[in-house]
């Protein structure tokens, strides 16, 4: 971990997009240093934050004094918690509130909230005026470590989830991990997930360094720091190969077919599985298919289900709370996930820890087939 | 005219945008060539066709044969004619009808229609799994001169015009000029003040070709293929100079700030103006405030005029019926056109034909004045 383990508490991790390139700055405190940090980069730009009743309630003061102290002009747009804002409404309500506050194309959205924040303020800010600067704060460990790197913005489409959206970047991402402190433990593990999910993709030693460090992580120490800075710069560095998805960024989705169609399957609510919970157990499927498969040794699957186990987080379908998912709705909802192409299934799949690749051509009976095991009482 | 006057009867214009680059294909009976040229440039790509209930009765079944001809499956979505379909409403209507169709991003979006069906269905193809592909057909001839080139895509919010979209570049274009022969007179007149104004911004040996074509144009002869083969490659030089309009593309805006506030003001009444008649008036009246202030040749500001109303379009403020938009409203729909940066008052002014520039600190009270003058009885 030399290169990426630092000494200090501030870590910035350069996301390098030609002229879309943009910082993001990972470190306690940093709600206090937005306004000064908007004035340098976007001299004159006023910001439109958008956030929801929950951070606003906790946090929204203390990012409005230091645009004022900054002199940044701000207008907040205040929405309801939840995954439902996420939605054409949501958009409608936040683009019209941009518009109304007549903010210009030079001018910041700046996303103050967790994923649904980010990607919803993100797609307004790709559409205002056909596209309007965009600045993102994100207050969940989720965000810091996937939804504010990589550009993708959107909303949900009764028909499925961010089926509608831009590929939109940011010029800025600030991640305050003192704001983690506020986070309930189910949704820290749930962000934990996507941590280790980058290790599983191509950084092995960053897996080792996890297995490790897991609970200097959980306690919030400089550790925490570490792992979502390397966990950025994985990310943009996939990002940065294959911006707009049409090849390798789709290692990204390890786990998130199954994951994805889990979370269909239980309607999205939020009280049985959320999306990190749902990412995790998708992981472990896709890494027991492989080995079931003879791709991957079995080892390796145990050790990464081992690990989610130790930070408190489901590995099989049983684990989500009521009743287990039919094979077939299962079955239904994959073929409808997003990364389908010409009707074939692609998969991400895996040789081992570190050794994830793109499958696009797994025979849906195979996945019936292992699904049904997996269901074995 | 040497280089863009050909003997062919199909033209094609290059838009060079890198690797976003595109061919517009003019000339008579493309319609009957869609189905192949898809078929060769998206190997087995389905197409989601846009449509409104004007051209798909006039149009539609010609457009399907072509496609089955060539194995292309479709799925046709038709909607209201006319400007309300721009929309939020019918961007969902869009988007929610092409997932359920289950398109893909490889697949494309066929916009069959005026600007409002290219606008709106580019706008959904930019937006549906964060952008597909997207095939223009545009069957007025503002639509082919003006916005299937270039990539601007959205729709209208309740606030004004055009201020949520995205930019995204279509695949390819086709300009089938036999469809203007169903097109009422008022439209093609309409159109062809776009096709005026790439003359006057830069071009103005295609200003005096004009003047000495214009009825061949207007017969539908050659010249008219020629006259929108010019256009295009005009806003394409344009265009491919600055594609999201930090700069110089805002020239395109020739007569537009004034043409929208006139269209403001009279809500929209396509009864009272439509947009081409906006942009008629709107470059008269940039003229003659250049000729009064002495930043151009007087005699300019009258061929420009003379030439619109031998066209049998308006040239000032006073020709449009009903009652006169008092000058109040005119300055307050200026202020708040989206070609406004900080909150200075930005025009295309000109040093006479094929001469505009870029002004950005234009006193509003100098506007006024000019306004009041104008509307002198």
């Amino acid at each position: 971990m030399n290169a990426t383990t630092p000494a200090h508490p501030q870590r910035t991790i350069r996301v390098a997009l030609g002229e879309r390139s943009y910082d993001i700055v990972i470190g306690p405190g940093l709600v206090d240093e937005v306004g000064p940090r908007i004035a340098a980069l976007l001299p004159g730009a006023r910001a439109a934050i958008v956030t929801d009743e929950n951070v606003a309630r906790l946090h929204l003061e203390r990012l409005t004094l230091s645009l004022d102290a900054a002199g940044v002009e701000h207008r907040a747009i205040v929405l309801p918690a939840g995954e439902t804002t996420k939605s054409y409404a949501g958009l409608t309500r936040v683009v019209e509130a941009i518009i109304e506050g007549r903010f210009e194309r030079g001018d910041a959205v700046l996303a103050f909230g967790g994923g649904v924040i980010g990607d919803l303020a993100g797609f307004a800010s790709a559409v205002v005026r056909r596209g309007m600067r965009f600045v993102q704060m994100p207050t969940s460990l989720l965000a810091q470590v996937d939804s504010s790197v990589g550009g993708k913005t959107g909303i949900n489409s009764p028909q499925g989830k961010n089926l509608v959206g831009a590929f939109h970047q940011p010029t800025l991402v600030l991640a305050d991990t003192a704001l983690l402190d506020t986070l309930p433990p189910r949704e820290f593990a749930a962000g934990y997930a996507e941590i280790v999910k980058y290790g599983l993709i191509d950084r092995p030693d960053f897996f080792e360094w996890l297995e490790t460090n897991r609970e200097d992580i959980f306690a919030g120490t400089d550790a925490l720091i570490d792992a979502i800075a390397i966990s950025c710069e994985a990310k943009a560095a996939v990002v940065a190969a294959d911006e707009t998805e049409q090849d390798s960024r789709a290692l990204l989705n390890l786990g998130h077919t199954f994951g994805h169609a889990l979370e269909k399957t239980v309607r999205y609510e939020a009280s049985r599985l959320v999306h990190g919970e749902g990412v995790a157990i998708g992981i472990c499927l896709a890494h027991r298919f492989c080995a079931a498969r003879g791709l991957a040794p079995e080892e390796d699957a145990r050790r990464v289900e081992a690990h989610f186990a130790a930070a408190g987080l489901p590995t099989r379908i049983q684990h989500i709370a009521g009743e287990t998912p039919p094979i077939a709705d299962l079955m239904d909802a994959i073929a409808q996930d997003k990364k389908v192409t010409r009707s074939a299934l692609t998969f991400i799949l895996t040789h081992g820890i570190g050794k994830a690749f793109i499958a696009r051509n797994v025979d849906p009976a195979d996945v019936g087939d292992f699904l049904a095991e997996e269901l074995l009482p």
